[in-house]
């Protein structure tokens, strides 16, 4: 500390000088403290914290709309199956988790990659000739929203690439931005049934190019691959040599008419991180229970890529282990029925909804084949009243109080997805509604009387 | 592609020319792919899971010796309070996850930081009116190490240093290393029962310095600090202007002539982040929930860190709903019993050790006052056989099959640590082992007989 000297005249009795401090404001530019700087609060969010975000959240935060307060609101937005109680899991699933609890074996640590036997029954259940599983090729996680986190921490540096669907799932985006990876956007072909766009897929592949993302049954289309357009996708990824994480959480949940793949069953060459768990299909996305299966036949993954996971997985070390322990019995046990009656409802909720609203001037719903979802196009062109989905989406609720997400939470505008997981009654009256709010709104254009609505 | 001209001689009925592909060997340098120029395979693990590490793991991996076959294993090596059964978790936590279950209301999605009605019941819980708490102020996590990874991710940026104890637990280290954040260790004074050598502490920080963490009662030394010390350690903090990461995993459990305080109720200025959990004070820590808690009065983290939170939470999404769901019960309902029987158990076993321990020659155990662990402290120079605690409790596996950590796992060379949570007949039988290892070990030195153990 700096030392001032104060002379003082008069008396001899006066107090012994002391010491001035000169106390300046700010940091030390320098490492250490240097004595008599008086550092200030200053506490910033981390960079990353601010990379991170869900644009959904944001999207429907600024439709900041109250809905028409005459009539009840009608949520098709959230893709939880559970909100209105009429899709409850299995018995068997909730009897599974009360006998691993009463076990008393499952409340300690598990190994991080989650128990052997647990891994073991995941490995079985998912094991086909085509793609082999053993427990060793398994890691259990918190959700399948880790099991991609896992994934793209592994499989990708700060700086590297991935591609992923549009429209698709935002959560791909909101982990790489979050990990400093860029996103590269793939094409879906809306009037292919929501095909992958291979040939644009394909020239995005660059040297940076980590990992490709396929969603299949896709969250938001409700759309499933074909086993042939499975081949191609997996056949560019193999001449390009990039690995496939495949988001699989809608597995198996295929409509009568159609059949589902594994990815990873067409993939002889190329690896597979495939990511699913209970969410979906079980109805119980609150349970945080998601697995990685890692496809590796020819070894490119290697050891490498499982001592990576290995190692990520023990930051937070994987999901809740009464989950685990009632694995066995949710996936030996839940009854075929149960899969059937889900499935059964959400194929004629899809049906009801796509004839509903294909009968609705300006609307152009895609038929789905799967997962939980129907997409809808707006021809903008006749709602000049407003800008876009968002704003469409948002004059939906004040007016009709139905909400449905615009499609640009999706990155793809003009259009809307419906959650047809809801009850039927709702569903219908969602549906009559939309019909109302269209017809309000709909208008010829120029030349109006030949493009008047012929539906 | 490239095109080449053959020339044929010959018939004018000869098919036409194709295209000759030309391939090319590696990947295209520039950004795109070259056509003909063919990739290779040559997937590689990130650099992030690289620098993710459990040291634990890799020392134990690295002690390749097997047991005494003679003698059964005794492992007082996991701070794992479930491993022998001795401890089982209290029958109104079992019942409160089964009602919950039952409600067949906690298996949607819950909001990314918990539901705010478990959020409630945390607030309320840990309230007090030096350190109010509201439903807002907490955070649920899966587990107590994702709330200690989230605090990190928010409060540092990578290039910036946080400040951990030594000896400390391990994944301070492991998560800040894995997102490029810089390690400081402070030190543990052994002779003043581990209470932190604050000017040591205080002269780490520098203007990069992004946060302490302070972890009480703690692990590996069973230590408690008192109020006193909890206040010089936040006027350390409060004068340099640095956040604090109370890891409070083990708050309340310390023994009868001891009492826990919460380092945010002595903490006027310095905001803190409190993270807890059921894991070790429920018995429970496979279940994966965890809290974080804001302790903010002075503003200083603000709606900044509050928001960056809210973000990171949203990557995988939270704890398990069911767990949450059982909250209200587990924390109204746990009886006072069930709290002082676990501490009265760990307090006997604490001591037992802590008696058989302090009469062997060569070793110095350290008294601990709550948490599960006790330190104790090996002349190294009476054990010349051994170059070092690792060596050391390697030899004790492979001849007593006794497994206690190596404190190198912990940062401090020279000790090892205890687990108390076993069966008391297992803590005696495993002290008289380490015992009959010393006295065959221990070597006096040179004057031999006035070094000779006077124990």
């Amino acid at each position: 500390m700096d030392s001032y000297l104060i002379q003082v005249n008069g008396k001899a009795s006066l107090p012994c000088l002391r010491d001035v401090h000169v106390c300046l404001h700010g940091k030390s530019p320098s490492s250490g403290t240097t004595k008599g700087r008086k550092p200030h609060w200053a506490v910033r969010a981390s960079e990353m914290s601010k990379r991170t975000f869900n644009p959904i959240r944001a999207i429907v935060d600024s439709m900041k709309v109250a809905p028409n307060p005459q009539k009840p609101l009608i949520s098709l937005s959230i893709g939880d199956p559970t909100v209105f109680g009429n899709l409850p899991t299995d018995e068997e699933v909730m009897r599974a988790v009360k006998e691993a609890l009463d076990t008393g074996s499952y409340n300690g640590y598990a190994p991080s990659v989650g128990y052997l036997s647990c891994r073991e029954v995941v490995a079985d259940y998912h094991s086909c000739p085509e793609a082999p599983l053993e427990a060793q090729d398994v890691i259990l996680t918190s959700g399948c929203s880790q099991a991609i986190e896992l994934a793209l921490a592994v499989l990708a540096n700060p700086g590297q690439n991935i591609l992923v669907p549009r429209p698709g799932f935002s959560l791909y985006k909101t982990l790489a931005l979050s990990m400093g990876i860029e996103v590269k956007f793939y094409n879906l072909l809306p009037e292919k049934s929501w095909e992958i766009d291979l040939k644009q897929m394909e020239s995005l592949v660059d040297d940076k190019t980590a990992c490709l993302i396929v969603n299949n049954p896709s969250n938001p289309c409700g759309s499933v691959f074909s086993k042939t357009h499975l081949q191609k996708i997996v056949a560019v990824a193999s001449r390009q040599c990039v690995p496939i994480l495949a988001d699989e959480i809608y597995a198996e949940m295929v409509f009568e008419d159609c059949k589902y793949e594994a990815l990873a069953k067409v993939s002889a060459n190329v690896p597979v991180l495939s990511c699913g768990g209970l969410a979906k299909r079980w109805l119980v996305p609150g349970w945080r229970m998601g697995w990685i299966l890692i496809h590796d036949r020819r070894d490119i993954f290697g050891k490498e890529i499982r001592d990576g996971l290995l190692r990520l997985s023990q930051r937070i070390l994987g999901p809740c282990t009464v989950v685990q322990g009632a694995l066995g019995g949710i996936l030996r046990r839940t009854s075929s029925e149960f899969y059937h009656n889900t499935l059964s409802f959400l194929k004629s909720n899809a049906d009801l909804c796509y004839s509903a609203l294909s009968a609705v001037c300006g609307l152009k719903p895609i038929q789905p084949s799967g997962a939980m979802y129907l997409m809808v196009g707006i021809q903008m062109e006749n709602f000049p009243e407003f800008e876009n989905d968002v704003e469409f989406t948002e004059r939906l609720i004040a007016e009709q109080s139905v909400f449905c997400l615009p499609a640009t939470c999706f990155e793809y505008p003009n259009f809307f997805r419906v959650v047809i997981t809801v009850p039927a009654d709702m569903m219908m009256e969602a549906c009559q509604r939309i019909q109302q709010f269209c017809e309000q709104h709909y208008q010829g254009g120029e030349g109006a009387q030949e493009l008047e609505c012929d539906k």
